[in-house]
């Protein structure tokens, strides 16, 4: 009997025991007219069916997407390996397993990039930019630091939202250098660092951390709308003077760079402009990153959706 | 001596008197080298070029767009009539003049006009809704009222933002009644009333009440966001349900019906679809109004700017 | 036994005998070898799934889309119902059942619609008009009134075209009377009456009166070369001067507003640009009243083919 | 003294007497206060400036676009030729002048050129098509041997109409050849040969038979549908079968290729198709040739209104 | 027994000996157990499921693609005919068959297309195109003769590389001479005759000459670029002069006509303008025929991927 | 008398001698029908008006662009300042000025800059992109160290390229680091340091070294294909393996990102989509850079062509 055996790794024959995700729970009727559970049991590393005979509840289609205890044996089926589940039930309160090692998570360390993404926000100059950056933080930072970045498209992993602010940070840090002459370095900071945070009132998350849908108000008003708002009220709250305020707000609404993207309005100032690029291009790396993963090098891809196109992974 | 005699109406030979605006002033330098005044007068029936010899100031440049008083005769140069002004100064504090006579208005009886408005503010029935209506029209009744639909594309005229209003508010309450069985007439009217409201945040007008350019923060946010952003606070204070209030800032975001014209966000229920081909048809249909009334009946406009198309006037 | 109960209202025991339409019929082979009819019985309330055992003809494919009488038993397989069939047959010419109980209807009253409408052109003043709008109705009534809207896309039932013309005539009659300084209503009603009427000959229909194809004319020239030709060919029989005859035909031939949507020619007049925004009115109000009955209160539906977005349907 | 030299070979100094188009005209004053005509006289060859010194009338604007009979000579002016015009008087109807000497004129022998189009008209086997070809061509012959094919973008000279159909009818003959597995000649050829003959309606000709503006029924109904019901018009005539008649309609309505570039329906036959690709291929190597002879060998043009670019013209 | 009876022909009851396609081969598990092979034979006229009862190998899906010998009997299930097979083997490098009976090859008679084509490249009087063309051939025409057109958009057979260039390579030799005041007959020939030369590099190939993929340069570059590149070296190593060589090189890389569709610069000589048209054209025609053959006379297609609309069969 | 002063420095009564740019020249005639230059006098600073009366060459219009020595005076004519000049030659071979104060020139120290770009394409590990990087930029050197970056959209100044270049280096460096999992830092580097190496062959620059015109190759190939080309011999002659050489030409192919902005190909890469961003990046903060010298702080800039929109420049 091996514990918390990764999925990835199970092979013919294993007995196992652990804490999984029941990502699809089925009852089904078999030829003999009894009813089974047809099941899919999930941990970060992957994926595989799994079956109960003679199973006719209380788990179901109402669990799916919760944590379970199971133990059972794998053994293969037509080619494919799957889980004959001997016991199962839901996780309880005074359980202990690694919800990291059940859902997917960015592959950096979050404590440490929180830390990082604070400090770059206490190293902005201006006293009213960063007053509003850390109170607007502060009101999110829990949800901030967990939620992922996106549905499907990109960084939809628990901490997603928190990379992607992070690596936009630093190259925020690295460009308003570069062009110092007219990057003000604490207005495009802030507005990086703030960009996104409205997404905490857009994503309706699951148990396990991770998005399901869009709110109401996610739908309705957006998450530029909704960050523009939120900045607007913590400004007048803070005092803020008006243009400050303004300009914040207007790299919020404009961070989608095209309103067929979604953005509210078009980026008018340099640090609006270079804002959206550098979302742009950091959501374009990791969708190459996590389509390159699942390319053989040498090879093409399939079609990557959010790409609309196949990419190349060479040697 | 006629006073204040329309220009559309002068004649050669005429002798004048009155109030006019100055509405282009340059000092120039005649062939024998003394400086005289190029101009043009206007009322609200039409313009007139006018010229003042020997005369170096101090009216100038700097004084275009204003009212100005003036003595003068008309006389012909080659083929076209102008002024010669005798006298001018420019308009004091108790100078009585009337201004409608000066600008372009809109065609409707503006006090009227703005008590339908109120009234039917009045008739919304959801005393959430109504409530909003009434605040926001209250912080914003003098410029609203007064305020041009825009700078040059349609109701271009003084009280043109109220015109538009009412005329769309008027399809509204006829059309929430033929698609009763899906709109919520209470939503549809508040969200018609409040759509342009931000415009007078938006705009930045002349002394003589015209639009002369877009505010900083009416360029960086729009008056979609900024009018959304003026129900939320309201809709806040006065205790409103989030719901309603999502709605109606929706309703305000969307009016501009695609993100390609302009929407933060599509419309998606159908108060706002409705509000948004209410608001493209009164726009239409006054753009085709403006622009039929400078073509004669039979024969087809010169291109329309705003609708990218010449369009015909049939007998 | 129950006789023409609605299939909405069906439950488990239930035994029917009644009238309904045949919506698939497949032959297929049980596992014991035997053939059977797999088939789903439809009345306008609903759709369920049917089966005869041991049946091998003589209803099958071929009959898909026909009337008939049968007689069953409800049970529950597998959580879904479904109807076992024990006695079936064609509908005969004397048996009497009401086809508005098994095909989707109009929501409104056929008759007083049509009277409705044929008032409104009675209402016209041009005489010009009027006879080609009383012509031209008078050869398609029998079609015109019967007809669904469309095939799938809004209005696809029976009596379908009657309600859009008459909602989007009752709306043109309201705007001429906003806008009736640059609408001539006359030519506003003619149009809106007549703009959809070649869709008696686009369309192919059922038996049943629903639209399953379009007609190789419908496809070669389209609705609106069509019922330009019908005016056209109308109103020189009858008379009319050029010029009516030509705005009447540049009405249907634009309603469609842009190239790209299907208009031969753009709007070039008020009215002509008037009924393309009442047809996408109309249209759209339609589209959302279909999709809003599939939405629960509160959620957003799914996305909507036709509009290209989900909506939301708020309490 | 020279009789109706061409304008592209005058030289300073000469003395010349003719008919010629004055293109302008207008009544300027001089420094001295004296009235002059500032004119341009035209032939097919070019255009030069050309001036009366002390004239008001009676020529003047009124007049521009037609023949005159003037006298004059050439002198030197800042580097370019004008001519200062002695006498001048309106052509009157019994001058003798060639009408081809002064409008641009398409480079074929119209004559034969309209000859090899009836025999191709004539080979078409099938009676319907052939009967409809020639029952069109005999009611449009004057107007369609005469006229130019458009106004600007291409073949806008006098028989230019007839040249682009003819080149169009003989690409049209070699590819149903080619192609002869799915093209059906005589439905190609037809289709080609009518293609663009409601141009006879839809342009407003100066008396000179240049192009100047487009008819009320060629702006509201437009060629291809005026040309469609023409057709179907002859066909009933005719007794042509149903289907000739709707393909060959079709063909005319389909001919712009994409609804963007005017086309009623898209083509939906291969002859419709072959025949829009011929008539793009047509068109775009004319405008080649006209744009090619402004260009130096070696050097690129100015951009070309109608092809949105520039082109080379290779050695 | 019947040998190498075309699969269109089979019925019911054939008993059959002969050589086909393993178009498709999976190793399933029957109901009691047992491995069993189901697969799909083809030849040029079309494709059958087949069924090796009780067979677990050797041939299985790494066989796809490739020639076997077989044995068979033909029966009906479910209203289908399938193969029932009792011998399978590969067919070995002595077995006499025809590749041409197997996979679809275009309708031409390839050697004497190729000597065509040959004749066409040796007509072109100017030498240094001529010698390109000869030696781009050369070095190509093994695979160039062979080669589909592409992959499935049209001319997906073998040969059909071959017979695109030829038809193109006719319609410019006939359309070099209608517009031969403005064509260069050489460029343009040479431009055709080597347009899609590089599809040689471009297109991976089955070993029965299909296209299954693009190689990693097809991909990368693309053949229009590659095409210029071979002409580049090829007209280097000639010593042909530099405009020679930049034009057809222009020809390569703008035969796509728009850069949407893939084009590396648009057509900037008239040449190039009417070689981008003849490929257009002759891909279209093709495309035509293709889902021509698959429609009934008088009626409409499925819609037609590569031209993304429906097409009309006229009888 | 000043030598050499800045022309944006002059005031009323300066004397002046020293060597400007005659950038336009007018011979023109006077009212009293003298000839007079009528030019206008540069340097890198700013642009005046120049005049010298009773001047009928040998200067003139053909002089343009070119350097000349002048003496003048600066007097104001109608308020805007003029020079009157009294001597005039162009400037001789052994004359001694200084280019970089006459053209506009990059905002850098330009051999640092080379330097910098040298040592960053020496600090490539992989020694194929390294030799191909180091041959392809000797060949070059000269010319890419001068040339501006384009004609008029942004870097259009002398050593622009060389800037352009290394800003896009400089973020490649340390955008490679921060990507490290997915960018190969030797690819993308040699990729960003040749991009736009063929505009060496593409610009045709006048004397002083700004960009007139596109060469014929230019605009025929243009220069991300003639870029490919020279990568790919320059790989071919250093032996570099096929799948670098195709990458680096893929880099250069596809920088431009999309085939509506001139990419050959589409990134289908990491790095290639990672250089179309810097590209963008780079292009877009000196556009802004430029857009905001000219505009006032806390107001918008006109509309800036590159951008199609204008700017605002916060305080």
């Amino acid at each position: 009997m091996e514990y918390n055996k990764w999925i990835a790794d199970l092979e013919n024959g294993d007995e196992i025991e652990g804490f999984y995700i029941l990502k699809t729970a089925q009852i089904k009727t078999s030829n003999s007219g009894k009813p089974f559970l047809a099941a899919a049991a999930a941990d970060r590393s992957g994926v595989i069916d799994a079956k109960i005979w003679d199973y006719g509840g209380p788990l179901g289609p109402q669990d799916e997407g919760t944590v379970v205890k199971l133990r059972g044996a794998v053994s293969e089926y037509r080619g494919t390996l799957q889980l004959i589940i001997s016991r199962i039930r839901p996780a309880q309160e005074d359980d202990r397993y690694s919800l990291g090692d059940l859902v997917p998570t960015a592959p950096i360390d979050a404590e440490a990039g929180w830390q990082e993404l604070l400090a770059l926000a206490e190293s902005i100059r201006d006293p009213d930019y960063r007053a509003v950056c850390r109170s607007v933080l502060d009101r999110n930072s829990d949800r901030f630091r967990m939620l992922p970045g996106g549905k499907s498209m990109h960084h939809s992993f628990v901490n997603g939202l928190l990379m992607h602010t992070l690596y936009m940070a630093r190259a925020a840090d690295y460009l308003a250098g570069l062009y110092a002459d007219i990057i003000d370095r604490d207005l495009l900071l802030a507005g990086t660092i703030l960009h996104d945070v409205a997404k905490c009132r857009e994503f309706v998350t699951s148990p396990l951390g991770l998005v399901t849908e869009y709110s109401i108000p996610g739908e309705l008003l957006g998450h530029l709308v909704m960050g523009a708002q939120a900045v607007a009220e913590e400004a007048k709250d803070l005092g803020v003077p008006e243009e400050k305020s303004l300009l914040l707000q207007h790299m919020l609404l404009s961070h989608h760079r095209d309103p067929e993207f979604g953005a509210a309005v078009r980026p008018m100032c340099a640090e609006a402009e270079l804002l959206s690029l550098i979302d742009l291009l950091d959501s374009r790396m990791e969708i190459y990153k996590e389509a390159l993963e699942e390319t053989e090098p040498g090879r093409f891809s399939k079609r990557v959706f959010a790409l609309d196109k196949k990419i190349f992974r060479h040697r």
